[in-house]
């Protein structure tokens, strides 16, 4: 029989139409016959589902960039509650807005054309600025206060056994991602942790501390090495997505599946905007593996893509 | 009484949960309490929703980029049909491909990656690419067959004339962009209409054509000049951006309302990544106007506004 | 003899070295060594020099983006003085700009952040922004003057003829960019005429004109069909990219060299951001092109171009 | 004395020349009486040489990214050996590919569109790609063979002195930043060690290895602290960027002068496209830094830069 054209793959354009009672499903279905990153994100929602119906699966999970200063905290403490994360692999700025969250302190938003909002009015105010969302520098007063009430058990524990301790110390009904993982046992790695103002607290706070960031990186080799099954999402690249990927590399079942969601570009040679199909020949993904690579922000997919889960899963 | 502070506009970001009920109007409200492209998605819903409501409101839409190749015909077409459209600016190229579906031909979508697609053996099979869209040649021998039964009624007339008897020429049944805008009377613009296979097509049909350029750029800005209100939607920049921006300059009531979409940065000057604000130093849209721009790829944001316009209005 | 497998074209990246005495020539010859747009932007200079070398080469040059206010008039002025365009495609908007400069206007540069410059405020002051640089409403009144004295031969012209005599209008001793070609007659394309304050002037001035677009487009094509060889290069995208293209898509020689200079991405599937790749499938490039693509600001870019091939070129 | 007009700091744009003797001097400061990209390029010129003749600063530099692959470790080695460069801040990738080119091994360059490479056949030739830049695995076999060999004398080190003690181990005769850095004394921090091949080698190698990641970040602040002038250079963004800002934050004389190469957006909230006005608000520059960001690829950037420097220090 004769091998398959390309032209065989080659599927209609549908030109859908919406209605007022039109679903989450129903757009995404819709989308998944069009082009350009409404189809990539249709795509990147039925393999998230592929992952979550597959049981053996284990889903790692890279989050970098300002979700939790953007609202995203709520959606992430879902995606881990609701079992669609088994790894998480992330930075210690979002961790430390997420305990920020959990003391009970708030991100804020503003308009900094509208507002004129001007940084060096900011800094005389003792406001940090994350694009158009803002952290007054209280804040960091209460993450000393909370952090020097630690009793951290042993100097050189793996910094993902220190996460799920701090988790432990978070208020019981914070919706804190450090504190769900904690309790649902999901692994958080942070490899890049002394790059952030939770571990310059910490590091003040106590200067014998050399948490050990080598006993992280072997332990995700072990996880990826001994799944039956991987696949990974990837929110906005950084040492998330290396991290997870160079533990997948010399894996016998390298990622399956493959989401990434970033608006960073491929052509200057950065592994945030690196595409998918380049982390196959490293086999940081199996040369079968279903991909979507979604070039959007994070804030507008993420909540998509749980909403679209959430419908159609149980 | 005490000047507000830019400290008095700033709002408690909201870590928002979804689950299997939730809206998409509950989805919009809660990206308006966030950061970055979700919050800026909510407001675009809210301005277009505010241009809608308001009954003195000439809505102006500029259409650029290749939205019916990737399968927003039917979006375009309802937006036109729901009276969410007044004049719509657009490319040659988007009515090109109106026509073509019209005529009951197709785009395709497949996977450049994955099947392998090369663009020298698509030459040679005629099949055109536009980027995971494919449209084969013979649509233009189609569209070639159109155009040699057309009687154009006047090779003088503007532009937008012509436009609007095209539209009464295609097919009664057809959800095309034309059509639905001939039989509303929105008036479609189309500046760069030469820059296009169907003036191509036009053209070699008829070498006395000379369609007045000239008479569309001065109704568009009597429209301009005698609206109470204006609101203007610009998909992608392009022509149609500036078209629209170049009648609103020197109105007495410019643009109270201003949604972008658009993936172009500001940085390198060119005018579709251009922000609205700079649009207010010329005057294109007014200095109290309300505005909104979301960096992302108009195939996902553009179904988003009209199901949440569909869902709140009537 | 085996066929070439990919890996005999993989070459050495060089960790070459600069000193005091290098020269563009060096730079541009080490970057072909290299990787990311530093490779790209050396096989475009490459590119051009065998496009200025080979004498049967019709060279197109499709010109958007505000490179007149940016301070790009000398070096396309200089482009065509010395040969290495042979027909232009621009907007109405650098003509525009074009004849400010020519008529002793000029544009201004600022810096928005540090001098905390506010769009509402530019417009009472009546200076129009276009990113960092800054225009006042002034030159639009000596550009009303200009045109009030003009005597336009025939409403029917071609666009490009009519540009043609503008040019022969302006003042001998000026750098323009209309003035250089109206001398060396070097025809100027402009599909998107009246998308510009140009145009509207124009219209203003003479209700009577409509300047024909359809013959310019008839033109091009005849030109670029009778071409024995043809090269593109491309700043910026917009409509000349595609006004260029329509003209090559049916040629008997297409494009055999093809350089472009863009910020915009491929992914969301407009026109500016297409890879050069994707204009073979359409035939608008030949099969067999030499082509790149820098992903940069064409103000760094094209000086750079100049300079190495007025280093190399007699 | 009235107050100066934002007026008063705009400047007229200079349509500049550029002919066979143009030095790369006369072309930045042409440059700088631009708009757009390449004024920032100047303004980042005249930054970088204000750092450099002032002997009290300390010169931070920041650089992520694949720029050893993409040609650039001969750039970076002489910024360290001219006394460019005080502190450099890395990436485990970028020391990784350091030390491979200091082996002997080469990365290489390809065109992934033109030599149809596809990345399943690259990983079944075990040669990884780094966008259009390979690497043979076999590099990943001699990095395993060189680290075999150490002795490593503390596992509990900071990974700074690690790294000198690595740049030590290299060949005398090598280009190697590592290498020149151990020799002139220019500390290497590496926040994300363990997110990287070397790293990993290092952990397979010594299972009881544990380097120091919290004394590095105590030390950094430390000499951010002692600094009587800052300044710093941000390539690329990532971990780098955020490790050196976050040791500026608090200091008495955070960064005067800031230059930052990205490619990166603003708008989705990341750090690596953040604004360096933004850092203004958290302190991390000096509300009265001189900075400038070029929004470009660092592969043409960075050699531009040094070029001046070179040209114009002696």
């Amino acid at each position: 029989m004769a091998e398959k054209d390309f032209k065989d793959y080659l599927n209609k354009v549908n030109q859908f139409r919406i209605n007022k009672e039109t679903t989450i499903q129903e757009i995404i279905n819709n989308f998944a016959n069009t082009g350009f990153n409404a189809k990539r994100l249709a795509k990147a929602c039925k393999i998230y589902e592929s992952m979550v119906n597959n049981k053996d699966c284990v889903k790692f999970f890279g989050l970098a960039g300002a979700m939790v200063p953007a609202g995203m905290q709520g959606i992430i403490y879902d995606f881990i509650k609701d079992g669609f994360i088994d790894v998480l692999v992330t930075t210690g700025a979002n961790l430390t807005h997420d305990i920020a969250e959990s003391l009970g302190y708030h991100h804020l938003q503003g308009d900094i054309d509208i507002h004129k909002i001007d940084d060096s009015v900011l800094y005389q105010e003792k406001i940090n600025r994350i694009y158009d969302v803002f952290l007054p520098n209280s804040v960091y007063e209460g993450l000393e206060d909370f952090i020097s009430t630690l009793e951290i058990p042993d100097n050189f524990m793996p910094v993902s056994k220190f996460l799920k301790f701090l988790g432990e110390q978070l208020p019981e009904k914070s919706k804190s991602i450090l504190k769900i993982a904690s309790k649902r046992n999901i692994p958080i790695f942070c490899p890049a942790f002394t790059d952030s103002g939770l571990a310059l607290q910490l590091g003040f706070h106590n200067r014998e501390l050399n948490l050990n960031h080598f006993k992280d990186m072997l332990e995700l080799i072990d996880i990826s090495w001994e799944a039956k099954s991987s696949g990974v999402c990837i929110v906005g690249g950084g040492t998330p997505k290396n991290f997870i990927f160079q533990s997948q590399q010399f894996c016998p079942n390298s990622a399956k599946y493959a989401i990434q969601i970033t608006m960073d570009r491929p052509e200057p040679g950065g592994l945030s905007g690196a595409s998918l199909k380049e982390a196959m020949s490293w086999g940081k993904i199996h040369e079968k593996a279903e991909y979507s690579t979604i070039i959007s922000d994070a804030t507008i997919i993420l909540p998509l893509i749980y909403w679209y889960l959430k419908s159609i899963i149980n």
